[in-house]
Order: C-alpha cells, then structure tokens, then sequence
C-alpha cells in the first residue's frame, strides 16, 4: 500500500527519553509497527520481557543498536552479546558501527584492517545464530572518532567474502547522501542482496556544535530523499525504513508530538518514493 | 633536497592578520619561498604591486584563491576577473571551490551538473590566459554550503574532458584523508597529470563548533600524513607544499610564531615523506 506508514519504524533513539515499555504504548497508539532497539534500553526494560512484549504487541524489531566499536577493550565478548540479544528479540539486523581510530593512533589503514578482520571473526557466531550484522558506513567527520567505515562501496566491499543472510550493509540518509556514487552504490547493494535496513533522517545546516547531534527530522535539513528512497526501492528493498535522530531539539520535544510529526513527513517526503516497486503489487488496495 | 623547506608555501589565510608586503616579508625572515594568496589580500594592497612584489621578491605564487561558487549571482564575471588576477600574478593555479547547494535548493545532482557546465564555460578563458583552474573536492561535512565536489574521484570526472594545463585538482589532506579511495585516486591523479597542487593541514578532533575552522597545524589532529605525502610523491608530483589552516587558535596567534611552528612541522611531518622521489635525484646536496 502507498502513502501508509506500513512499512515506518521508529528507533528508539528519536524518542530516547521513553523506555521501551513507552515506546510500545507510543508505537500503538500512532499505529507504528515496527521498531529499533537500543541494548541499553532492552538491558533497563530486561531481554526477554522485551522480546514478549514486542511479539505481543506485534511490533518488528528492524534493528537492534549496536554492537562494532572494535577498538575497544572487550570488542569481541560485548559484540557476541549484541549478537544473543540480537537473536532473543528476532531483530532484522544487528547494526554495527565499527568505531574511529583507536586511541593514540593515527594509523587509519590498520584500524580498517582491524574492522575487516573483526567482523570475519563474528561471523561464525552470528551465523550460528541466524543473526545478520549490518555494517553501517557513516558520514566522514565521523571517520577519527565513530566509524572508519565511510563509504558505501567500502561496506559492500568488506561485506564481500560473507554470506548474505550473516552480513549485510546498512543505507543511512544523512550518513552518504553526499556521496557522488550513493545511487550507483545503492544499486549495488540491490544486486548483491546486502540491504539489512534503511535509516533516514534529515543532514542539518549549518550543523550543530556536537556534529554528533547534526540531524534532524526529514523535511528541516538539506536532503533530497526522493532520489535516495528510489534507489533503495528499485534495488528491491522490502524491508522497514527507519527514522532515527540524534538531535537536541527532538529530544526535547515531548515524544507523542515527535511521532506524529514523525508519520507526517514520512507520508510526505519517504512514503510514496519508497513505494515504488510495491505500490505496483498492490494497487488493488489502495 | 630532503627534509628541507625548499617546497613548503604558506596559504596567506595561514596567517590572515597579514597583508601582502607583510607576508612577503614574513617569508624573507623564515626562509619561505612561496606563497599561497587570496585575492581579497591581493586587491587590498594591488593586484599589479603583489605581481611586482613576489617577483622581486623571488616569491613563487602556488595558488590564487580562490574561484568557484557557481550558485552565486555574478559568478561567470567573477571568475574571469580570477583568472585574469591569476594570470598577471603567475600563479601555479586558481584553486576553485565549488559552491554549495543553490539557496532553498536540495537538488544535489542538479547542483554538480551546473559545476560541470560552469567549469566548461571557463575552461576556453582560462586557456587564452594561460591559467590553470584547480578543482578541490571538499570534505563531505561542506557539501551543502561550499562545495558539492566531495571526492577526489569526482573531481577527477570533472577534468576528464578537458586538457591538463588547463584543469587539474588540488588534493588537500584535511578535506581527502578519510577516503578509502585516496590513494588510489592521487595515484590516478598523477597518471592522469591532473596534480596542480597540494595543501596540508590536519583534521581536529573534536571539531570546534564552527567547522569552517576544523583544521589544524600538521600534528595537532589526527591525520596519518606519510601515507598521503608519499602517494603524492609517488605520482610524480614535484610542486609546492602549502600549508593552509582555518583555526581559530592559530589565527590568534604571532604570525611569526606561527611560522616556525609550521616550519618544524614541515619538517617533521613531511618534509622527508614528500621527497621520496626527489631525493633520490639530488643526494648530493644533502
């Protein structure tokens, strides 16, 4: 169906002051049926509590945030955790943002090198689990201090050597829409079947004094989501789309008008674009 | 020479409180010998009197800046006035930054293919002048307000058509270091003979709040700069270093201490990094 808020999940982060038994009380009164999930918010609320509650509630869990960080101390025992919390809650994805330099080093190669060869050594242990880790490349000036995964091409190409179904990439809107190969590298994506989730949210200018904080709802930055939700939908992604934002403003506002704001600029900016492919499949129910 | 100054040029934004004469005069006393200008400087003390200024002075001139900024009124007049300024001063090349997103514009891809057109409209002038325009792709955080051109790749795109005297690129480490692509890039860069020039600073962490300002003196961020200098060097590229560094702190500072500071860096930093090609031609000077 086009122009619904079907396929719409909300991360828990846009609306971070709620718990997830708010988030789950918020989801069915706004008729949002999908969900992100945070581990901090899941460890507060308890694993499998959150796990009933969202298949009670018939909510999808399109991911869960965040395992990577594979600079840190702990790396690998943390990410296997994400990976058991990621299967108890039948998330999507297990999005993985696979952290900056680590400290003291300027060594931008090894750090990659270092991302590359931690993710083939979660991969048995995710594939054991039926868990699919989603490699999110992000915006360049996050490059030193979030993610040294900075392009999409750069994230299929680490994908490469991994089975489908065990590692996937993530298409984040305000992370590569400046990117002058994203539709070509999106197409991509399609073709090898690497696409394990779409996050949008809109690039903020001028950007804020935390960059960390520089998005914003669809429609109040600079991003032009027609072209980008079309070539995620050609490429044949069917999956949820999902608004998560980091934004000061945002979070201050109150998170009951946050999500209906949020359902308004998804029916008019991200719902018909998205759409494309399956509004072919089902015109018969509009 | 290796590890010596005898490449290393000072961007006159380095050290902005100056005007031309002082410049010049701050380079006789550190050694410098050449130097990187902005045309605001320029028209300030003479267009004519800096030409004279920087002959006698025996002062290379590696870059006007800057041209560019194709979304704004008046552009194609502007530019030709640049070219002619960086005709009558000889300088190595007019750096172009390329403008941003249109006001109250998002089309991004229409935003480039204006740049591309407005670079061919450019070109036949600049040729009849014996200029050599430079594209610089800037840091993808800049892509909505100064520069759409994002990577070196696409920069590369853009010159393809038309002849190397005529249009090259700059590669500056700040805006480039975190592409996966770059070396691979100023390694076609150099094959390609599309180098005009080569400017470093480093990247700050955490960005100040303003990001205009988000570079630093080579060794206070967090740029690995021998793999950089080497792939310049390795591509043949035997022009001027020039250092240009937007940063508040520095800006604050003594112009002449500034200079030594960036001298001792150079020196450091890159010096020997940028020579490998060079000093194996000229060993006996050592």
């Amino acid at each position: 169906m086009s122009g619904g808020i079907e396929r719409l999940s909300v991360n828990q982060w846009t609306v971070r002051s709620w718990g997830v038994q708010e988030l789950a009380d918020g989801c069915a009164r706004h008729g949002i049926t999908a969900v992100g999930l945070w581990r901090e918010h899941v460890a507060e609320f308890g694993l499998a509590r959150t796990a009933k509650l969202a298949r009670d509630a018939g909510l999808r869990v399109s991911s869960l945030c965040r395992g990577g960080f594979f600079g840190r101390p702990g790396w690998l025992d943390d990410n296997k955790a994400a990976i058991d919390e990621a299967a108890v809650l039948g998330a999507a994805c297990l999005v993985l943002v696979v952290g900056g330099l680590p400290d003291n080093s300027k060594k931008l190669s090894a750090a990659r090198q270092h991302v590359t060869d931690a993710v083939a050594q979660l991969v048995p242990y995710a594939e054991d689990r039926g868990v699919r880790l989603a490699l999110e490349p992000m915006h360049p000036m996050y490059c030193a201090d979030r993610g040294v995964l900075s392009t999409l091409s750069q994230a299929l190409d680490l994908a490469g050597p991994h089975q489908t179904k065990t590692v996937g990439v993530i298409v984040d809107t305000f992370h590569l829409w400046w990117d002058p190969e994203v539709t070509a590298q999106i197409a991509r994506a399609g073709r090898e079947h690497r696409i394990a989730g779409f996050q949008v949210s809109d690039f903020l200018m001028p950007l804020p004094a935390d960059v960390l904080l520089g998005r914003a709802m669809m429609g109040d930055g600079v991003i032009d989501f027609g072209p980008l939700c079309q070539a995620v939908s050609a490429a044949g992604y069917q999956g949820d789309v999902e608004v998560e934002i980091f934004n000061a403003d945002v979070w201050a506002a109150d998170p009951d008008d946050v999500l209906a704001r949020m359902k308004d600029r998804y029916k008019a900016l991200i719902a018909n674009e998205i759409s494309i492919i399956s509004s072919k499949l089902s015109e018969t129910f509009r």
